[in-house]
């Protein structure tokens, strides 16, 4: 008698989550990921290990807004029910389920995204945040915003990213194409927003830690032309902190 | 030899805080309360301990983004250095001082306010949440915020408002008024935004727990008109939680 080959049903999840508490997206050994905290949710439903394959592996404390993961589930469950189930399991985590969705077997999160967005969020004061600690960076000195958008448009398409690519990236280029950048006030706050195919690591917290040293004034305007002209790590500003930054969307 | 009286230096500050850690504003005997942070911060400058004034006594759990207070001090710093110093002490409590203004002995933050501000946030969504946890009410099914508004507008103006009033409450008289209480959708969000001169204890979470029935549909609009009229506690709908409520501004 040979067996049947089992039927699994391909499900993708649209996800929120407070990135503060976890490790970053991908499992390690020794802290609690968001995808260990998934995968143990979906176990508990599904009764067989089931892994999540992740649209962007974000970094420890950053926040996702609209990630987006898909996992084969042996049980064929409706997407509502799927993702209230996942939801009652990954509580009190703050991860949740905005959706599941049932897919064809061959979507795949990670490889058929066309596009992803970041939202950076910074807020220009000295007293330190109450309400908002752990969700914006704070920087003391004020930031003029149009400034920034002007240095940064010289990233927008096909550059060799070097200076704004950490050492331990995995890609195998630095060659990429930023589709968009954009840095507007909205409200006390200032926003800087990027969208890519693809980015490298932690590509988003350098680009917007180097224009904030343009925001704040200590360097000019020409400041990301001529470190992105010098491709190299060493030519990178500061690199700004993960509480600011959110994964809003992936584009398939 | 006669004693110089003590020259005092009253100041005003402009506070937020994230009310989720206190007790509420006022001092406890067995809790930390937000008013015992800031004196405690005080008396760590002024070398004397030192009692703060609030506008508002927000309840356990509420935040505010523009509460006011003032204290008199026996020195006198620059406003700036004020702010800053009061900031350096209150860390790392998510108390923070915006704002600290050197004003006239007879202002007083809480007996002067000619109105106070209150946001309420509501996000209609099942999933729990994550990066807006304890800044949000979420309420499971959709909310109608038109239906909100309309039902709402019958609490202009003056009225016995017994029926939103906690059994707590100190006030002498459940007579008040309302001068504006507005219910708008904002991106995801349903905010309600509720002015007067003064509010009753609880009278803004138990409005807005009961203008919740409504917006779910398990109340018609002519719900509120009801219940105000019945003026007496039992009329009200489940008050709604601390975690949306959010003291904005004191107008002097």
């Amino acid at each position: 008698m040979t067996e049947e080959p089992l039927a699994l049903t391909r499900y993708k999840f649209i996800l929120e989550y407070d990135g503060g508490p976890f490790a970053g997206w991908q499992r390690q050994a020794d802290a609690l990921s968001v995808q260990e905290a998934l995968e143990r949710a979906a176990e508990a439903i599904d009764g067989a290990p089931v892994v999540m394959w992740g649209a962007g592996r974000t970094d420890a404390g950053v926040h996702a807004l609209g990630q987006v993961a898909h996992a084969d589930f042996t049980k064929a469950l409706p997407p509502g029910k799927m993702r209230d189930a996942m939801n009652a399991h990954l509580r009190p985590h703050p991860i949740a389920v905005l959706s599941a969705e049932v897919v064809n077997a061959d979507f795949n999160a990670r490889f058929d995204a066309r596009e992803r967005r970041y939202l950076y969020r910074m807020i220009d004061r000295r007293p330190h945040l109450t309400v908002s600690r752990g969700r914006i960076w704070r920087i003391p000195q004020k930031l003029d915003a149009e400034l920034m958008h002007s240095a940064a448009q010289v990233l927008v398409g096909l550059h060799d990213f070097s200076t704004f690519r950490d050492a331990q990236c995995q890609a195998k280029s630095p060659v990429k194409t930023l589709d968009e950048i954009s840095v507007a006030r909205v409200g006390d706050e200032v926003h800087v927003r990027c969208v890519a195919q693809s980015f490298l690591h932690r590509q988003v917290r350098s680009i917007v830690g180097s224009l904030a040293e343009v925001g704040r004034g200590k360097q000019d305007v020409s400041y990301i032309a001529k470190i992105l002209a010098e491709a190299r790590r060493e030519a990178c500003g500061p690199v700004a902190p993960p509480d600011g930054l959110y994964l809003t969307d992936v584009i398939y």
